[in-house]
């Protein structure tokens, strides 16, 4: 596999670090990389490659896309913070080419969905809890991450997120999921699902500890989205059999 | 040391179980155990005993303190939902004779306490979240052993309980703990305190499996209310070395 | 679905307890259901069922097997400690019905192999670990369970169990697995597999509290039994939807 | 308080980001420090220090234990891998001076220890099994934490370690703790204890996120120091009232 860096801050500089052999050129208008071809522009690389992985800002998603269109080239959008409409010219940009854009690019959280894809079926009686962990600046509670596990499990059971009981006081009904948000120190990122039947428990957990994941799950992102035809891919839908989802 | 059981329930025969050769005595209206004299009430009583486990009703306080003062017995009192009259009752007596009264037996919770007074003044900066976890029938949310820890860390620290995030999404702010019920299944009964500090964690975790951890609380309570002097003792003053703590 | 138990003991009593309306008839030489008709033998017992649970003792295997397949009953059998002159039979009789034999009853195991087949092919590069806790007077290990876990990851992936590093030092090969058995107090049963990769870790665990997981287990096997066709089931069979697997 | 940095590598990094204003001077023949003075050797340093933090090099001990005595000020000596002759010269400078010297410099396994005196003696029928985590890189097992937290088990309690149970099969004894040390992935280091008695369970654990651990256990430990008269401490010594513990 041949991949290129859009975006060479601190994630892209793990993707590298990660995957030595595979990076042939490295595009960011400010930083350049050893051992590799760097470039300000995506229009001035030289080099042919399988897959982009962008890292950068969503004031450049023109210019990955048109590079994508015009060379039918694959690719990673792990950017965050786009408009509406920027999303919408990637929904349009996906008719012609394989695009994989997420907020959370972790495997490990991938890999969570497809557990929790396995079990919330099986596990139909049991009661569901759901417990994030995140580090003391974090402002949004539950995190992006939790709610997107929350939707997989709502997607097979219909259950209703609850916040919290102390100003109830009511016994638990089985439709409810129970959220909890911890907050301390620097913890980087745990997400805990807890199945509790009659006597016994199963519990599903993952626990992030850098920014490293995000460069690896973009890694292997690149890798699953090369076997694919035009389409948009989520999490849920890349590392799965079938092969195309376009959602316009 | 040789021990009456008043009241032979569940946690009654757990206490047998568990001090087949220290129990000499049980007292119970209704149920009668083997190998062992039973008897209907306290005064028909013919052993003289170390120390009286009380897992019987609160109708049988008067009985109960009237034999304690009279014999100069040692009571653990276990009975649950006692009545501010009742409780002054208990508070008078122990003037007289030592009483060890808890709503919690359980000598792993006492444990806890133990820990939380060492880490806490230890762990000045970390900041504290504290989990637990019952069955799905339970109503009350946090639990009364979850209050009860909350006292103990709030003696050594100024922390406010904080029990939801969802509807403020704010940062958290130092002086706060974070308090979380999960409910589900069967769980009986786990409480778990988290200090985060910068890049490391320390977590203080009990569980308990069953009603005997109760029985089992209330024999280690009796052998160390029976080197006490007279007064009225908690989880939190019965296993340090002051000797005396009259509270009226 | 109507039951019939086989063997009234603590399990037996469990598998009524939960399931009050299926459960139509119990047998047992020496003790007597509440109820619900009581039979000696299963030969005297005149309801027909759907299905019967059995957690009585090996002497009793060849009037199960006989009854099964003269009225094609299909049959849970949770009785353990069978010869493999007895195991032929069993395996036998499934050529006429399906039976479904497994030493370790509880449905979370079934849950926890399946999550193993979802995860372990897709953590490809991640270090296994495998950790099972259980009561101190336990003693082989590493336990059943464990062995059945670890055969369901080796189905899928080449790795070598290793039980300890003290006596070698050395630094850890990728296709080890590293097998922890803790021993302590009344633990009834814990396992954990611990998936860790370049900074982040899925862990997977399962608690069972009581012999309850064995009673509900054997009656949501029961449930899956009665759809299928004649054959010997497994705990890694019986959920899936290959219907028909005789193994000979 | 007033610090200088000794050997500005990447931990020396971190104590500088932790504490700005405290840290008023960096020594380090290559490296020199953004917003403070910095100097190739202690001896050129014009600034006057409570206390010196030592992250150097084996090669620089006579410097720092020379500038120590004539200047009596405390030392923190995190560097690893002295000699027996060189851990003598320290030895030698305590009596003049109070010198904290460990090979594990973070605050979190100080209060582990604490947690552990506190717990030990009250749990005294309690099973004890010990669970350290590590990445795979690592080649010694168990890991020199979890010796020392073993030995801190061992000044409370008579127990021997048992490193695996698969090739003995026997039920375990009281006076026996288990040891487990799992390898896997970039895992920092995790230490867990686990009590384990009659139906209840009290787990103690800690985590380390990365390097920083130890620089902020510097710190602290240099507040500490400074507060001790000559001796030389330990992570156990430090953080209790005595005041001087001189080991010679």
């Amino acid at each position: 596999m041949r991949l290129a860096i859009h975006g060479y801050g601190a994630t892209g500089h793990y993707v590298h670090e990660l995957a030595p052999d595979a990076v042939v050129a490295v595009i960011d208008k400010t930083k350049t990389a050893e051992r590799v071809p760097s470039y300000g522009t995506l229009a001035e690389m030289t080099e042919s490659v399988d897959a982009i992985i962008d890292f950068s800002h969503p004031s450049l998603l023109p210019d990955l896309l048109d590079y994508g269109m015009r060379t039918k080239t694959p690719l990673v959008i792990a950017t965050t913070g786009f408009s509406e409409a920027e999303l919408q010219t990637i929904r349009d940009a996906s008719k012609q080419i394989p695009i994989f854009q997420s907020y959370n690019m972790s495997f490990g959280i991938a890999m969570m969905q497809q557990l929790l894809k396995t079990l919330v079926p099986l596990a139909g009686a049991f009661d569901i809890e759901l417990l994030e962990k995140h580090h003391n600046q974090k402002v949004d509670a539950p995190s992006g991450t939790a709610e997107l596990l929350l939707r997989t499990i709502q997607d097979l059971r219909n259950v209703q997120p609850v916040y919290e009981r102390e100003s109830t006081r009511e016994k638990r009904e089985s439709n409810e999921i129970g959220m909890h948000s911890m907050r301390g120190g620097t913890i980087f990122g745990e997400h805990e699902v807890l199945f509790a039947g009659v006597d016994e428990l199963i519990e599903i957990k993952h626990t992030a500890l850098s920014k490293k994941v995000f460069a690896s799950g973009a890694i292997k992102a690149a890798e699953a989205l090369i076997q694919k035809s035009a389409g948009l891919y989520t999490l849920e839908t890349l590392y799965t059999q079938e092969d195309s989802h376009v959602i316009n």
